[in-house]
């Protein structure tokens, strides 16, 4: 099928939306008027541009407010439409958006004849009108009564448009859908959107997402399309206050990769086999000054296994918990990748390619192990890697055996990163479609500068956990960190290993432990060991969690966490303590 | 009346913000329990700093889930109550806030017994409870019901807290308050917010503003406190995502400004004569290249008046719209300050007093006119001029009579200020209590880089229009531009004018002009004019809109436009326009 995106789905001027929808790859595209009437190309030029840009111009948006007013204001409405068909001939464009009228209309008897004379007038001009039903119109406002007089009018020059917002956001079911016959639907628009309480119209206008990154059910409503026997194209209008702003050629890219996901997700297109992460494989750390990070390390209870034999990189373990410590210039120490236990590796970089995620070049020796990576949007490097006990790539940096496992530390429990607010429903869909995750529930918790975003995507099995955390807009870019959470079936232990060090974890406050006894009743010795240590805990119906943190290098720290029963949260009431602790360090510098 | 904010309001950590409330002069502080938890301070050092700053604490906040509850699991919250209390006599604070449970109740008749048995546990503590029906509780949404709770408790011990946002979102009639006693109401929280139709939790935690913000009747509400007989602290309990980003100094300085601005609307304290302005007294733009402004205001057909006799300054004049170029220092030029014609410029500045605006420095010299200016949010300089129809000033510039005047800009129409977006609440209060300027309208316009909002504030006559613009929040700072509007009765001849001396007004697209066509049946001639001189034209119910821009100097740029008939409006469906255009501008260089 022809992929499409309306040009208010991106920002930026109209021919940079049609450079960068050519680039990303999609077939064609519909012309929102504003972005004409803006631009100073003409509409021959514009034409021309989408010719060798290889851009079919699908759709010319939207006529408004035109059918059911008195005769009046109709003949005026009809003068303006025969005026948008002559520049759509211009344009070479053949199909135009009739929204339903919500502001003029004000006698529906009428909209039937209206609507037949508005058809024969563009007939005339060769124009097909696509009559959409939007989910705030006067008197039409569900696609079902738009199909009624689509019927009634029967021209073959009006058919319909169909929204996805506008159906699945009135909650309509879209199960009629595939009684039309395709060709009477003349357009398909898709758009996902937020899970919000609010009115409809603000909710359409600014709170849009691409297919996969809402809560309306995309998949499903593609199905009744293709049922219908539908053939044109599936065109993205997503409305959205952060895609207006976003880099064009990045969003377009996003927009359509998400396109592909609802495809194969639908079953329209074959979907490669899922890659199934199982853990995560490795952390690589950059930080030009290994001996801000190794110490932490070593003091946790990570056993060093040596520097790699081609690249400026050492190799810390502790039970199945990598990380490495590369020294590759970086402004700062930082996460700079992360590895994913894949049971089909060549099926996730095949998954990539067919998501228009280029790999990244990496140099490898003879003998080395050819790992594939990928750049997410938040710029770390995602590892796709065979699932292995010992993946041979460990081999290229042991200088010997390992010392015997003593330590504490078992497992990577968890990773978070930092997205900018622009970003996060880009990073969504790249780890959802790329790697199979799904989001697994959000909190915001409040830090001194604001509060946070935090979004949890695993795999359906809870094993590799992404926390996505989104920073206050004001915020200065580096204000908060990303982290590596290491599983222990100890965290005492892990503590007073690290106290015995010298070091301490970040500084809990007295207040914290007076609290946590109110909440809690916990038994005082246990509680006095807690505060000894700088231990935070929390506890639900399943289980209980006991963690600390340590310093922050650079832009990333690590957290200790000990998991009992079945508690499987992430302690975000502690949250709140650990920033502002952080924020109070920073100050310190 | 003790004026109060909670810790929530602000943002930064409890010693920070009780520094901030202090030096804003706040008489207490409602002390939210989360900033205490992760502060390293003890409770005996918070107290101790109240002390030093003289802030009262006022409220311990909040206990939550109480009441309503099955035996042991009030046994359990009565122990983390009595934690609290204990709590409370090592900070000093001697009322606590109890909001209705939301989330544990199953039993609402075991409510009054609960509440009472927790009513003696305080009074045993030296607390007093107050109790505030949140607008979602379980069982208990409504003060009256909280009322007829405490009622039936009967102790003294027990009383209510009233938040006008829990029972304005609501839409409950608050006349009630009047008729509960005084001393029953221990504590009363005041927050505005924007009329949306969002679910009330997300509205209550995240969108709430300081009164006079927002669309609730906050005066009518505190006149029934006051009618009450309440003498407590009023205090403001703000959730808002912005004001937990910005600078806490600032945003309590801002948070009393709008408790001062309540208590004289709302008749409790004495309001000074309102400054009433009636229009702009000049507009200076600081350039430290004043070849750059200055040709573009004699093409406009402005006089210049001379240079002024002690600052680097110059004055040009056409009809009553002065506009001052001043070389001072500046990194590119831009629009400074604004004057206002106030009929009553002495009592502006005492409102400037009375609302904790600083007054701004400003040498004098013998014989010159020492008008008062104070700094608007935005850094804007606003001068509070008394009215005049040639204000003696003038004589400072002038070095002898004024040549003829046969201009056609005829005043100052309306004046365009960028505001960032974290600051258009306080910028929004600023003008409104210190001007009398109130929000006439506002409208989103879509840019190349994201949606704008604007905002008009005008005085009630609409002779001084002010237009507040707020730029996307991923803009880069100064991506959008000041500008003045003048006014003239003949658009077409200052725009031919103009094209005389060979400047260009900003370029509009020729598709602009064919949309036109389509959207006014104008006529061909009329548009053919408009076209050659690149004005934009709009028209509504009342009359019609003709006007230009210029290119863009430093970060201003003029606008001329003419009104006809009725029309009161701002052309914003021209705005895309001009923006587009702009930004090609700027690209250009």
């Amino acid at each position: 099928m022809r992929l499409s995106t309306a040009t208010v789905s991106l920002s930026g001027d109209l021919v940079g939306k049609m450079h960068a929808c050519a680039r990303a790859g999609f077939d064609g595209i519909e012309l929102f008027e504003p972005d004409l009437v803006v631009a100073p190309e003409s509409p021959e030029e514009i034409r021309a541009l989408a010719d060798r840009l290889g851009l079919r111009l699908e759709l010319y948006q939207p006529l408004r407010d035109i059918e059911g007013v008195p005769p009046a204001v109709f003949d005026d409405n009809l003068r303006r439409a025969a005026a948008k068909f002559t520049l759509m001939r211009r344009l070479g464009i053949d199909t135009v958006l009739l929204c339903s009228n919500v502001a003029t209309a004000v006698d529906p008897g009428a909209m039937p004849g209206q609507l037949r004379t508005l058809a024969r007038l563009g007939a005339d001009h060769g124009v097909r009108i696509a009559y959409e039903a939007l989910a705030w119109g006067r008197y039409v406002d569900d696609y079902r009564q738009a199909w009624r007089l689509v019927q009634e009018v029967d021209e073959p020059s009006l058919g319909l448009c169909l929204d996805s917002f506008h159906i699945l956001s009135r909650g309509h079911d879209p199960a009629a859908i595939g009684d039309i016959p395709g060709e009477k639907i003349f357009f398909v628009q898709l758009a996902d959107a937020p899970v919000l309480s609010l009115d409809v119209l603000s909710w359409s206008r600014h709170h849009r997402l691409f297919p996969g990154e809402g809560g309306f059910d995309l998949p499903g409503f593609l199905a009744h399309v293709l049922r219908a026997g539908y053939t044109g194209p599936l065109s993205l209008e997503v409305f959205n206050d952060v895609f207006r702003q976003t880099d064009p050629g990045r969003t377009a890219a996003h927009a359509l990769r998400s396109l592909i996901d609802l495809l194969e997700t639908a079953g329209a297109s074959a979907r490669p086999p899922a890659p199934a992460p199982g853990a995560f494989t490795f952390a690589e750390i950059r930080a030009r000054t290994p001996e801000t990070v190794e110490p932490l390390l070593a003091h946790l209870g990570f056993h060093y296994r040596g520097a790699h034999r081609s690249r400026p990189a050492r190799l810390w373990t502790s039970g199945s918990a990598r990380v490495v410590v590369n020294e590759a210039p970086s402004p700062r120490p930082h996460l700079a990748a992360l590895g994913f236990d894949l049971t089909d590796a060549p099926a996730a970089l095949a998954r990539a390619r067919t998501l228009h995620i280029p790999s990244d070049f990496r140099r490898v020796h003879e003998g080395e192990d050819a790992l594939h990576a990928v750049t997410a949007p938040d710029g770390t490097q995602i590892f796709l890697c065979p699932v292995s006990t010992v993946p041979p790539w460990i081999a290229e940096f042991d200088h010997g055996a390992p010392r015997p496992e003593s330590s504490a530390v078992t497992a990577i429990d968890h990773v978070n990163l930092v997205q900018p607010w622009e970003d996060i429903a880009e990073a969504t869909l790249f780890h959802r479609s790329l790697l199979g995750l799904e989001v697994d529930g959000s909190a915001q918790v409040a830090g001194p500068s604001g509060l946070i975003s935090s979004q949890v995507m695993t795999d359906p099995e809870h094993r590799v956990r992404l926390v996505l955390n989104v920073a206050p807009a004001a915020a200065r870019p580096g204000a908060l960190a990303q982290h590596v959470a290491f599983r222990t079936d100890d965290v005492v232990a892990v503590a007073e290993r690290l106290r015995a060090h010298g070091v301490e974890a970040l500084p809990v406050p007295g207040n914290y432990y007076e609290d946590l006894a109110a909440r809690f009743a916990l038994d005082p010795a246990r509680l006095d060991r807690f505060r000894a240590l700088g231990l935070m805990y929390d506890r639900d119906g399943q289980g209980e969690f006991i963690h600390f943190y340590t310093a922050t290098v650079g832009s990333v720290f690590f957290e200790v966490l000990q998991r009992i029963g079945g508690y499987d949260g992430y302690g975000a009431a502690n949250a709140p303590v650990r920033l502002a602790a952080q924020s109070r360090e920073a100050r310190r510098g």
